[in-house]
């Protein structure tokens, strides 16, 4: 049998990964990991073991983008290999050519699905998913760009939600944070004054989404600059027009100000 | 403890949810589960329960909307609840009042995420996540709206896919297939000439995600219409610009026509 199996880990810890994928672990001949392309913050590899009573080999972003899964191929061309990867697979665009790799030797390629932070995030701020626009990622200031705010502005004229997520290099140990993220847009508000982001404007700031302990707070962006949310990873929202039951769910979850109520449409 | 904890089911059985919610499920003192606002195709409560070592109280749509899941806010009064829902809570709108009541009352609310059919959706087509625009229900024949159309051409003006979920009423047995998604879309075509959906336009259809045999198909429409995607739940996407590896992700993956090499942008 030539197969790999992708499989998500979802959020958080050990215990993130759906119970299909804890027994495709269980069953396979050979076991690989990464945890490069996103953050659990409180996963320990020696736990996932215990509870999947099997050796993980961890694959470095070299071993995955470089060699392009060499030694995940040649495993799975000798039998079951399971390849686990943080949130849901391929929802982060990494890994997609290692899957058309295999397809093309004749390997049998499948999906075992896990939570991931994009859908966790929107459920967990109350805003409704349809109403989201395109999902962007704020770069770190050395890659800083006008794309995030311009794709915020571009939301906001349909009425659109913005997820924007914060650039992360989990195997250096850097993330971008809420207050970072904000500083770069507020930043680029100072050059072009085009008003989508300034401090008056309405931000949701998230962290640790699937975790005990997760941080949500919505407030106008110059007072969320001062709220401390802790470690990473973290996120950022910029709601677009408010139905009536979002701006409740932003007030009572997220202790957004009770004037949001005047801002519904 | 005055708790109430949504715990996601994930995709397809009772083996979608992840280890830490059936931990959750197990150590809780009453277990609630919805089924009607999707499908998981293959799941048995009988073999959940047995998984979980719990007996589970199923809600019908009248139990949590009508009632407002009193039965659910009245258990989280005295103890433990745990409300199962399928996929990951709040990302379909739906719970997210009863959410709010239970904090009002001073219940405290957490949420264990599950895989969503939206990030499986686009994790198993090949496509980028960060290249969607606004997503869109088609709806039923009897509730028929120009809107799924509009959507998609707005977001095919910026380039963006379109992730179009079809409309179910998993409590009827009632499941809106690719087929008659493309039906509907086509018939607004036919009225308003705009262009943006035809039988020549590239769409994927993808069924039964997070299962062992998932269809994934890409084709001009008017092929689409032939293809057998078999047994719901169903899903459509309408690719916007084209990246170099989503088109060969699609040609590999989706058996997509191999002269989609000309669109790459």
């Amino acid at each position: 049998m030539k197969e790999l199996t992708f499989v998500g880990l979802g959020l958080n810890d050990e215990e993130g990964i759906s119970f299909r994928g804890l027994e495709e672990t269980r069953n396979a001949d050979s076991v690989f990991m990464e945890l490069y392309t996103s953050l659990l913050p409180e996963f320990s590899l020696k736990r996932f073991e215990d509870l999947a009573g099997k050796k993980v080999t961890l694959l470095s972003r070299r071993d995955l983008e470089e060699a392009n899964g060499e030694a995940v191929l040649k495993a799975a061309e000798n039998g079951c290999a399971v390849l686990l990867v943080p949130g849901d697979p391929f929802v982060a665009t990494t890994h997609i050519s290692l899957r058309i790799e295999a397809e093309k030797r004749g390997i049998k390629t499948r999906i075992v699905h896990g939570a991931s932070a994009i859908s966790a995030v929107i459920g967990l701020s109350g805003l409704h998913n349809y109403k989201f626009g395109k999902t962007v990622t704020i770069p770190f200031p050395e890659n800083s760009s006008e794309t995030p705010y311009n794709v915020i502005a571009q939301n906001k004229a349909r009425g659109l939600h913005t997820l924007c997520l914060l650039d992360l290099k989990a195997d250096e140990q850097r993330f971008l944070s809420v207050n970072e993220g904000l500083q770069s847009l507020l930043s680029v508000e100072r050059k072009t004054r085009k008003g989508a982001v300034t401090s008056e404007t309405l931000a949701v700031g998230a962290a640790r989404v699937g975790s005990a302990n997760p941080a949500l707070k919505a407030d106008w962006a110059g007072e969320l600059l001062k709220y401390d949310f802790g470690g990473p990873p973290q996120s950022l929202i910029f709601p677009g027009e408010l139905h009536f039951m979002e701006a409740e769910a932003l007030i009572r979850l997220a202790g957004a100000p009770k004037n949001l109520r005047g801002m519904v449409k």
